[in-house]
């Protein structure tokens, strides 16, 4: 007799905040591989805040769910049937796969993951795509060069996190902006970031970006958005290099949030401000895997994931992203591997 | 007995819209050179939209004027004292120099101008400034290729209407915003522009690019700002690029001007924003030089001045800019050439 398979559909699409509505659990018998694929059972899940986006009904980069679609997002887990050659019963692999206990995914898209460089959650954030986010979007479109001041919003998040130890291996001062002492304790204690603010209990970012980056700011990598970009904006220094990767602030709005009109400051600084998708960097990924992998090792890449338990509490997981409920990677623990 | 010469002094801050009380005109003699400077007699004087950052206390790109200062600005004219070998009395030059009758300046800050090659004021335009600005803004952080899109606001101004002819010349589909059917009738009928918007008697701009830019928008040359780009951003394709040469909508706001928030709408098209300043290319100016006067020379580069009469005029012409009373390059008639 095959296991149940309990799996995530999207129930609802969300007005403003989504909530427990736009999620569905149903249970089903364990899905049969096809030929080339592989049956994985899932140790870990990613939510990230990108999946937003594909609750809404307009055409984006990723493409939007429709009601009645499983969910899907990054896995990390065991192979427990194989189709294809390339890969064996109990080998670990990573892809994209769905919010459920196991996951047909195709042999040719998913990668393997060897639990003994790293544990397996890692594969979801600092080796995974959070980190090839924060390599890329760092260095080709922030471009730091030593002895710049690289400012991070959402600093204490799965890309923020590895986006300011990349800039201080680089040789540049960092100071991320995060929304709890814990968090920027964290930065600054563990990761060696120069300064941290937490934007909750700081009213005025302006005056405390005077302090903490005196000479103001080279490059800016933007996961936020809202009041903390707004004062970012404004100490821009010549040349200045802003990545647009996330803007979470104003993911949940449903209209055209207003602000304050920053191209007028793009001119004297002559600042460059681009977006930011990592898959266009899709054939570099091998470069970024490996020497992520390599900091990572050394011990100059630190990493931490915020584990939620059961496949039962994904929706919660999902949801705290943008109460801020993580430090570094968000993942939810669906099984316990076997290894 | 030395001729007098009027100059034109900065009298007062603007608080919102200059008017004509931000100006003054005193009467003195006529300059006397030092050594390794000229005496220039102005025929043309250039009043441009950046002069109205100058006019506050500041600092940006360009200088701030003190109240009490005289009035800078590009001008064309003629030596009627040298001491500098470089040039003779009767000579052409351009360069900075004031607002006045007579403009003393270092002989090593003017270039040549040759009136055979083409009118005097059009050194103020497209063989100058403005010009050098379309070309870089265009090539350099455009990037246009063949096939693209460009959008242009201010397109019928000194800098758009070279930058969208360039485009033009690069088998791109030009799209200009302008204000007034003259202008825009001006674009599409002698400048080849295929499309070209009032935005003073189109209610809906993003419906008229719909028309006017159906396979959305590669390239923005942006000299405006306020709603025109709000609607162009919504339009941006994959990979575009926005040049921020000027925002004369904002020039005279008081406080930072809010709008549309602009950076999530970066993400889903990677697109890449950039400020741009003509002096950045100084070392290139030579070779934007010859491609425009050589453009100019063959017939493939149209331009046009409007041109007030008389240096006690100056200010209303510089005014004039923020009303959009201009069709191509603005400037000041102060003195008959001689020759």
């Amino acid at each position: 007799m095959r296991d149940t398979n309990r799996t995530w559909y999207f129930a609802e699409r969300p007005t403003g905040e989504p909530d427990a509505d736009c999620f569905d659990l149903r249970e089903t018998d364990r899905p049969e591989p096809n030929p080339g694929e592989l049956v994985v059972r899932v140790n870990y899940l990613s939510v990230d805040p990108y999946m937003r986006g594909r609750m809404r009904d307009t055409e984006s980069y990723a493409e939007p769910w429709d009601v009645g679609d499983v969910l899907k997002g990054g896995v990390v887990g065991e192979v427990v049937e194989s189709e294809s050659e390339q890969y064996d019963v109990g080998d670990f692999v990573t892809g994209e796969g769905t919010w459920a206990d196991y996951s047909v995914m195709d042999a040719d898209d998913v990668a393997p993951v060897d639990p003994t460089v790293a544990d397996l959650p890692a594969y979801l954030g600092v080796l995974g795509m959070p980190g090839r986010t924060a390599y890329f979007g760092l260095l080709d479109v922030g471009e730091p060069t030593p002895g710049d001041t690289v400012v991070v919003s959402g600093a204490a998040g799965a890309v923020g996190s590895v986006v300011g130890q990349i800039a201080k291996l680089n040789g540049c001062r960092v100071v991320g902006f995060a929304g709890s002492d814990e968090k920027t304790d964290w930065l600054t204690d563990d990761l060696g970031f120069d300064a941290a603010i937490n934007y909750k209990t700081t009213d005025d970012y302006r005056a405390a970006l005077d302090e903490a980056a005196p000479d103001g700011v080279d490059v800016y990598f933007d996961n936020v958005g809202g009041p903390i970009t707004d004062a970012v904006f404004t100490k821009l220094n010549l040349d200045a290099r802003v990545a647009v990767c996330g803007q979470i602030a104003h993911y949940n709005d449903e209209e055209v949030p207003m602000g304050p009109r920053k191209l007028p400051m793009l001119i004297a600084p002559r600042a460059k401000v681009q977006g930011l998708l990592v898959g266009d960097y899709a054939t570099r990924f091998g470069e970024a895997s490996e020497r992520l992998a390599t900091w990572v090792a050394r011990g100059d890449l630190e990493h931490r994931e915020t584990v939620v338990e059961g496949l039962e509490n994904a929706p919660d997981a999902f949801l705290g992203l943008f109460a801020g409920d993580n430090i570094g990677k968000q993942v939810v623990r669906v099984s316990t591997p076997s290894a």
